[in-house]
């Protein structure tokens, strides 16, 4: 159809809080997905890829009294009036795979799965609405057995993946002794659980603000409320002081040996058979991963660890990197947590009615790589190809030919392909891609039945710093017969030839 | 909140058109793309991942006159008002790439990328809403040495992937030469290009069609129409007898060498400058190949391939498996394409504004997974884990050991988590999980030191065939002392010790 109207240019922009990953920033994920899919695989985990769209009732986002289910997640309605959405983790299409395929997977089914997410929320520095999670979860073992083979596949993945022993400490907490707490504290009452729901809400997310907060900011929370530097104020949990107490009691009962910080819970949960439950389920997981190896330095019991997400219903575990790193304004941080979880038991419940155990970690991919760039440990200068340039553009193929050969001797190799005429603009791009090596013949040289190659790496650090007298001796070009082009190039890659 | 009423229980179902990959569909997937990412960076191509979220604007899906821009895509509209959608293929996105970072990256830009589109199409059998895409392009290329090069790259990775020559044909032609043949055959107007431009797109799609509907049925199209067998009209191009002929003769113009199809297509396009310039790039690309030993036994002209899409402006590929599989209804057919692409030189303007050249091809992987898989050449049984078994529950300390170092001698290993009560469940979960060996140590074989140690394959061969005399000679369960229990699995497993 033609049109006289020329219309608007659409604007080539990545949406709000989406972005591009570009050549190693590609290549580093990719490698690190698959050191930590070697882990999880000699633990016995199948791989598992499930549909980045999923139904909203299936990922239970439907609030009935809203017209749109958009709250966090990226909703539409397809044409029968279904709505779907894109997955906003990988938990709740783990719980609908275990339903819908219960007689067929084995049980236990340990699974792992690795992939992109997607959060419909502001998106901030370094916070994308896209964003790569890598799980293992065990679904259908009730033994916390399960739970501690985790802990120690988490602290052998980061070691795997570049994060030396030292580096990161796995704190590994239970929300039974929690609740525990709480009852001895008179916040939860075993027989109405639903009673005190929203105080207990209000004290899981004070705990987990501790780190933000500090001790009198969470004992504000949890009593009477904060009144924030700006003047906002948060409504508290209420709570009388003799019950914040107990509370800031199990929030600060950790000891130095594993040992004496269950023995502090177990005075601390007296008279809840809950939270004694919990403690007794704490001394199992700590004395499995020590019969592994899996001390102190690595593993810890730690009561601050509450994971803010609801459904947690026993153990709960996160990994924290120990290091300092600078942030942006170039003060000093520590890193923080890259990967979390802990044991869910109703969330297959939901589709079949029937409790079924399970237990997982996420490991935040995007965090754990920017960490290692953080500490310098990955990032180094991309590969660049070897670049045949074009003198003579009647004789592509030769110089295709040449790319071919280089190719075929384990190299990485290609031939310029843009407006051959300004020599100087091939150059310019072989600098952009960081090559090593060019690769030049022109006529008098294809007539002489030579090749010139041009060492760039050399190149570049004499055009920085050598004298005249170097130069001489180590020139960065020579002329060699086209014959020990691949030879020379290997030799110069620093390749056996 | 407390609530009397039962909520109704979602459903555990896949979104209609989606699917869940579980084991081997996932690591076969994973080390497909591994091998083609191998291939396409030796040719000196660098990774990009775009988010799968994008404008609906910058996609350019969006139809002024039509509400929801759903033709086709999943989109919806975020809370700004704004339209985003899920990418429906890879090069929409490398257009916004090229034009958004325009400044910063390599000129020519070779990238390649994988991952999953959605299309928002009717679901039908091996057709789903989400698949695979690996596509290669080179962007800011003008000549067709570029196109010539993703040929014989394309070639490269099939052979790399498990097609051996013979089984695979990559077909070429260029639009221009069509175009020529159009120009010639009176609809085409280089003067006033949007004049035909609809008969031209029947003339296309007929084209397209001729596998499906034979050389009548693509002249009926071309001319006045066509009636299918249910009675359905579909309205042809309304070419003359005389016009159809020579569109016609160019689909038929095939010969047994590329030179000898090239010197029938010349005359074919005789009087049109821009046909004649679509045969001398033929022939460059035929040269430039057959330089680099891509011979006809695996890249030919082949006037018949056309492409569907409408965006390609030179020189159009395709890959077909020329093997024969058996569909699911038993009956014999070709395999077909697995790949295509060509050159479209006009994508990246509608951001800037200037023409940037560019060509590139794209992979459906899943389409030769399953063609892969129809061969028998991957899809072998999944290796599962070394089993080690829970007879008493109170040394489960000890079973994780055990796990522990068997993974630590390179053996994929676990312990069963479910309720060890029953033994014979734990065996039929081995069984499940396909695990070679089980490891057993009761009470009894704790106290001497010792463990069991059962072979899962021998056994299930002895118990499908073999006699009691060699069942005594070579018995599928070992006694051995504790401490030579990962060299004995070493052993059964056929690794050496």
């Amino acid at each position: 159809m033609a049109s006289d109207k020329k219309p608007r240019r659409p604007r080539a922009e990545t949406p709000k809080g989406f972005r591009d990953y570009f050549g190693a920033e590609v290549t580093e994920r990719t490698d690190m997905l698959a050191t930590i899919a070697e882990v999880y695989r000699a633990h016995g985990f199948d791989p598992l890829e499930t549909s980045a769209v999923e139904t909203v009732e299936a990922l239970g986002k439907f609030l009935p009294d809203v017209d749109r289910p958009n709250e966090g997640v990226f909703a539409w309605q397809d044409e029968g009036g279904d709505w779907l959405a894109l997955r906003y983790d990988m938990t709740a299409p783990l719980a609908r795979v275990a339903a819908q395929f219960r007689n067929d997977l084995p049980s236990p089914y340990r699974r792992y799965t690795m992939g992109p997410v997607w959060r419909n929320e502001k998106p901030g520095p370094g916070r994308f609405r896209q964003f790569y999670q890598c799980d293992a979860d065990t679904v259908g073992a009730p033994t916390v057995a399960a739970d501690a083979e985790i802990c120690g596949m988490l602290s052998d993945t980061l070691e795997a993946v570049g994060i030396p022993r030292g580096d990161y400490l796995i704190r590994v907490n239970n929300r039974k002794v929690l609740n525990g707490v709480m009852e001895v504290a008179g916040v939860l009452d075993p027989s109405d659980p639903a009673k005190f729901a929203d105080e207990r809400g209000i004290v899981l997310r004070a705990i987990d603000k501790f780190d933000k907060f500090g001790e009198a900011g969470v004992r504000a929370l949890i009593g009477a409320g904060r009144l924030d530097e700006s003047g906002d104020f948060t409504k508290g949990a209420g709570l009388s002081d003799e019950q914040a107490d107990i509370v800031m009691g199990f929030m600060q009962a950790k000891r130095d040996t594993g040992a004496a910080t269950a023995a502090r819970l177990r005075e601390l949960v007296t008279g809840s058979a809950l939270g004694a439950a919990g403690v007794d389920e704490l001394d199992l997981i700590a004395t499995l991963l020590d019969g592994q190896g899996y001390g102190a330095d690595r593993i810890v019991i730690d009561p601050s660890v509450v994971r803010g997400l609801g459904y947690y219903t026993g153990p709960v575990f996160e990994a924290e990197l120990t290091f300092e790193i600078l942030d942006e304004k170039g003060r000093k941080r520590s890193f923080g947590s890259v990967s979390g979880g802990g044991r869910y038991d109703d969330l297959v419940k939901r589709f079949t009615g029937q409790e079924v155990p399970a237990t997982g970690v996420s490991i935040g991919v995007d965090r754990l790589l920017a960490a290692l760039r953080a500490k310098g440990r990955i990032g180094g200068k991309a590969e660049g190809p070897v670049v045949v340039t074009v003198m003579d553009r009647d004789r592509m193929g030769d110089y295709l030919a040449m790319a071919s050969e280089l190719r075929r001797a384990g190299i990485r190799a290609e031939v310029y392909l843009g407006n051959p005429k300004n020599f100087g603009n091939q150059l310019k791009y072989a600098d952009k891609r960081e090559s090593p090596v060019a690769v030049i013949q022109g006529t008098d040289e294809a007539g002489r039945g030579v090749v010139q190659i041009k060492d760039l790496v050399l190149g570049a650090k004499i055009a920085a710093s050598a004298s005249l007298e170097e130069w001489k001796n180590q020139p960065a070009q020579v002329e060699v017969p086209r014959a020990e082009m691949v030879e020379t190039v290997r030799r110069m890659l620093g390749l056996g030839v």
